[in-house]
């Protein structure tokens, strides 16, 4: 799509008044047209170098009551996002990238209800309205898409090697998990294994569930003014397994639901999104190289930090500074010992040298998740959740069996 | 100065290489001219004000053996500075305001030996090569200026309200208070009363010194490629005695001898330092208002913590983020009470409400020093000081007396 194309294409961002308001206050202090430019050029360098695949169709097979399940991995972000162009359509700013870890998984089951009138969620045992909000609006879009009437109920659970922790991107393996579920109940399971398939719709629920619907380390091709077809995660590479990798999970009440909106009002903003496209170049360019990745998942921490904290919100906590202090001391005397994190106090780490992480754990007794490119263990709950989900379904009859009841 | 000029004046910075290299890295990522017009305008702007005055001259009337002193206080910075446009001249990228505080103050001898081939400073009892640099580097430009032989002897201690803090701008103090008893020496007394005089030469011992020239508020006006001669800081207003301040001293270990250069090397710099640009020229036109300043104290002591995290600096400690977590709370509750800090993890509080100082520290009990206009406290210690002083040069001969012995 042309700069021209990008005029015509604005237009048809909601007509939401704020969003306009922050659109043109952000377009003050960044070149939207030369992003949706840099932009295009990511993606033509990821189809010559054979990354990006058109978006593919499906027809709809919908069955009254059909029943589907998945599930999904969280990811660890390297070149990381915050801030939607296009809020109503979930199109970011700028590219991002992450692997899969395996520090929780998600299982998700999906029931579609013909006559249904009003979708439900249920996550960890909880129907609470946010989520409710949360998937309607994804639902809505996805029925409009397809012309799709009924409702979807959801049952959704979270198994964490973790008591409690933030920044563990939870929330992308709940998009990727509902997204693969519901894609299976209405086109079946060819769609539900097209991984790409699967990002577009996790896109709607949260921008990392794009990547978590890959395992290995995947792209999120996100920019300004771009068709939003396109805007789904491609794999860019395999899990590489000699990188040892863990996380110190902190936890923090510090709401991070603004997050997006303080980042995207950062003086700084516009020259961290920018920073970005250039970086997504030379990656593409070097095929995603792990040393140059692990790098920019440092950099962009730090960034990230500052970004927030530009705009009052200080993501850290006096627990987690602590760690990132010995993480820096620790970086100053030795080489190949990487360190990332997200939007919390959560703090990851990663050396292809062993002794290098067990060395630095000797200073910093935290509680540790040592991470592991096994992801098969969401199958020793399958059963358990899959009974747990009838019972569910069967408990919740949905309006329209009401009304014959 | 016009931009035609720029090019001239650049060609006068340094011929430092590393400098240089940095200076072409800078000029990539900002606009030059654009800071050196904006300089201009703002010179402008004081002189329409009232504030600026043209640089003043002295007859150097210098006396072998002479001794002289003097004192000063602290500075706490609103719109701050870290980065050096010229380091040679000791000119920062952009002009920055500040208030006196009386945390500590400092107090100076300065002695002049018309034989001395190497001058001496002895800071809290130590003379640390350290201090002996920074005192040559300043000393060597001066008798350059005023082509004058000999050398100087500093006998300087520093007097706390707290045991040990970081960033309380001690160093602000330290550069005034030498720099006026250098000046009373060579100079007499209307030069040593002369502050924007004084600034002048503080400034080559720390860019903060300029401003801790000044009681009440100040602002040192620096910009990319202006007269050095102009590069001096200008009261701007009275100490505001209605606003209760006070600061929490936080020590921590983390050097910050590299702020600057970690500063000018973030990826967000540029930004960071055009917007002050345009915080001055409104701040001019409003009188320095209070409110502003310390609105803009708050958003800057962030921005600065985010410039320094971006590259990997951390200033604040577990201690003086659980603190700072404290204040945004409180203030999500409070109007009228403000924060603000420097490079360090002391952190300052404000309010014209002294009600919500008191409330705030019932839920904060960290030693707290309580901050006051009277700045008299210095003259108790004055006597003991002097005494302290010529005990110290008597026992100092300096090698052009021990020649003679």
């Amino acid at each position: 799509m042309d700069t021209a194309g990008m005029e015509h294409s604005v237009s048809w961002i909601s007509s939401n008044s704020d969003e306009l308001i922050l659109r043109s206050w952000i377009s003050s202090r960044m070149d939207i047209a030369e992003l949706h430019r840099a932009g295009d050029d990511i993606k033509e360098m990821m189809k010559s170098e054979g990354y990006y695949s058109e978006p593919s169709k499906y027809e709809a097979e919908l069955s009254d009551g059909n029943i589907t399940f998945a599930y999904s991995y969280p990811i660890k972000a390297f070149e990381k996002f915050l801030g939607y162009y296009d809020r109503e359509n979930r199109i970011a700013f700028n590219p991002s990238i992450s692997m899969r870890t395996d520090f929780s998984f998600c299982l998700a089951a999906c029931r579609y209800r013909k006559n249904g009138k009003t979708d439900t969620v249920v996550l960890d045992g909880y129907a609470d309205n946010k989520y409710y909000k949360k998937a309607k609006f994804a639902l809505d879009k996805f029925r409009s898409e397809y012309s799709i009437n009924g409702s979807f109920d959801f049952y959704i659970k979270r198994y964490r090697r973790y008591q409690k922790a933030k920044g563990l991107s939870e929330s992308s393996a709940v998009a990727a998990a509902v997204s693969r579920a519901l894609i299976s109940n209405v086109f079946g399971d060819d769609a539900a294994k097209d991984d790409i398939f699967v990002s577009r719709y996790a896109r709607l629920v949260s921008g990392s569930g794009t990547r978590a619907a890959h395992d290995g380390i995947s792209m999120w091709l996100s920019y300004p003014g771009m068709d939003s077809r396109d805007c789904v995660a491609f794999k860019v590479g395999k899990s590489n397994e000699n990188l040892n990798y863990g996380v110190f999970p902190k936890y923090s009440d510090v709401a991070t639901d603004n997050a997006h909106s303080i980042a995207v009002n950062s003086v700084f903003y516009g020259t961290w999104v920018s920073e970005k496209f250039s970086n997504v170049k030379r990656l593409i360019s070097d095929h995603f190289d792990i040393n140059d990745l692990l790098k920019i998942g440092e950099n962009d921490m730090l960034r990230l930090n500052s970004i927030l904290m530009s705009g009052g919100l200080i993501i850290q906590t006096p627990d987690s500074l602590r760690i990132l202090k010995e993480i820096l001391k620790f970086k100053s005397k030795n080489e190949g010992f990487y360190f990332t994190a997200d939007t919390g106090p959560s703090i990851a780490i990663f050396s292809f040298d062993r002794s290098l992480i067990d060395e630095f754990r000797e200073n910093v007794n935290d509680e540790y998740i040592e991470g592991s490119y096994d992801f098969k263990g969401y199958n020793n709950r399958m059963r358990d959740f899959i009974r747990e989900a009838q019972e569910y379904f069967t408990q919740t009859p949905g309006e329209d069996e009401e009304d014959r009841l």
